[in-house]
């Protein structure tokens, strides 16, 4: 069976707990996966770079200390080379989780790029690469017959473009309405229950759900690069950041949710897009007011949720995480997983 | 590109409306499936046979009217003679949907050994074959080298083994509740807006969810197969129909579906089902009080829904339509899917 040679670019919470899933369960094949998963590099902005093609032992890289790098092993450095190790390891596929800025997608992108060039297949959790360059990386992939895979950037691990691609085969989808972001859906979620803005933000801090700048949670920033991608994927769209108009619910008013809270429903944080008679495409990021009897109304705290519009099953929605480095590092695992169902059936079986 | 031959076993309405689905876009092959429909056989207890293997026009079948039969046509009779239809016709794939008795599975298991033995790929909608002779079928599948499918016996068309076996991969389930009969989920929730049981199960009849006598559907035993197959398939059980503790709503007091409501939460009839940790799995069929935020609580009217609980990503939720005849229809087409998808898989492109 095979053996994937992998790069992991970042050593963050999410490259770290796929490491961890690599020692602990899938190092060699299993049954359940047909192919077995070896690293052959690691990057990382603190630790340097780690390259050796002969595989390198997880636990020996997750236990370098803070502070520490990867100098003292063979094929270590305290710099960090990301163009060489994306570009000259033998990693057959990238799994790219850096920290990038999503104005302009970098660095991940250009980490993006230079693997597809390189005739690697990418994984990746990271937003911007997709949301601003998703058609140019898209075609780079087939060009050089491999697969650019992203289901992280959606709802982490829960299946959200591979339930599409999978298991709604077959189907039109014509639109979605989703709850993409849990810390605005935890906040509204307080709100609720009778908290002020303010403080709700405050407890989802304290709770490790909001960042110490919230702006791209609340605001629906984070929101409309994931309407974006589910667009232009589930819907066929060929949108940009741009074309999602966007309210986020940093201004949102206490009595608003009491009211509908008083109606038996709730205000969510919906990210939506419907495909038009004419092919054009509406995408939207708003607060809305959702009757009690909605799919999405009761998607409580943190959890996401995505509601798919079809012609021939209606509406059907999945829920589950939205965020945290195993159920991310999941979101990864099943974008392998993909990279291998393709070149089984490209015939590359081995 | 292919084009599967398949025999319609069954022309109620949801081998119809598979029938209309292939008239309407799936007789060519397309790019989103990557392979064609042809039928080449029918057999119906009212209609007879028809057996043609240049292919038989979707439209002519259907229009056959209500006191007709197929005698008229070429390779037509009016009598129903399923085993030489489903031994001889050239079909690469029978798809079992007649009407059958869930205590001795047939005339569908019958129907469903025929075509295995022949070496036909089976997508069946009846839970009668796949509960009492899942690992029989299973066996007989993979001695003759062909695919034994049943989504559509769980949540009709909502992807629930599929959602699993395809976009869940790498997951250690270890276990699952579900909402799996939407006659009783509508039943309640007519009851916990204030109807009498009696009056719930009338309107539910009136509106078509629940059959004459909804026995199977409140006393809990059309759950309780839905709850053993997912069990045998999805926490890798032997379960036969027994091992499933059954107790339905045809009982429950008015009086404590109004508690759970004044609770802020309803009563569910859950069918759920553990594997504990000596390997043993919990099975049971009962109506439980959900807290108001229990992913299932706000599950409505027919709709259905399952909640797995998973090792990676803690509990992925899917809900979506239990039954209706177009739904059904994309089950048996969801099969076909993954019949294609294995026999590309082992090599036989073409």
């Amino acid at each position: 069976m095979q053996t994937y040679n992998i790069a992991l670019i970042g050593f963050g919470g999410v490259n770290r707990a796929l490491a961890e899933l690599i020692q602990e369960r899938f190092s060699e094949p299993t049954e359940a996966l047909g192919f077995g998963l070896r690293i052959v590099a690691i990057t990382d902005l603190q630790l340097g770079t780690w390259q050796n093609d002969d595989g390198i032992d997880p636990a020996v890289a997750l236990a370098v200390e803070r502070g520490g790098n990867f100098a003292a092993f063979p094929g270590g450095s305290a710099d960090v080379d990301n163009e060489r190790v994306i570009k000259e390891s033998s990693a057959d596929i990238v799994v790219e989780a850096t920290f990038t800025n999503p104005t302009t997608g970098e660095p991940a992108a250009s980490h993006v790029r230079w693997a597809l060039e390189a005739g690697k297949h990418v994984s990746t959790t990271n937003k911007g690469p997709v949301a601003l360059f998703g058609p140019e990386f898209r075609q780079l992939a087939d060009d050089h017959g491999v697969r650019f895979e992203y289901e992280g950037s959606v709802l982490s691990g829960t299946p959200s473009l591979k339930l599409v691609t999978q298991s709604l085969r077959g189907l039109n989808i014509t639109g979605f309405e989703g709850i993409l972001n849990g810390t605005s859906n935890f906040v509204l979620g307080q709100m609720a229950a009778g908290l002020s803005m303010a403080d709700a933000v405050r407890e989802a801090q304290e709770l490790g759900y909001a960042e110490a700048d919230p702006t791209a949670d609340l605001g629906g920033s984070d929101v409309a690069l994931k309407v974006q991608i589910l667009a232009n994927d589930v819907l066929g769209g060929s949108l940009t950041p741009a074309d999602v108009s966007v309210q986020g619910i940093q201004d949102l008013d206490a009595a608003a949710v009491s009211e509908a809270v008083a109606a038996g429903g709730a205000i969510k944080l919906i990210g939506a897009a419907t495909r038009n008679a004419d092919g054009s495409i509406d995408a939207s990021v708003r607060p809305v007011a959702l009757a009690g009897d909605h799919a999405l109304a009761s998607i409580q705290g943190a959890t996401n949720a995505i509601a798919f519009h079809t012609d021939l099953l209606g509406t059907v929605t999945i829920s589950g995480p939205g965020a945290g480095r195993i159920e991310t590092a999941y979101a990864l695992l099943a974008d392998i997983i993909a990279i291998d169902d393709a070149r089984r059936l490209a015939g590359g079986t081995s």
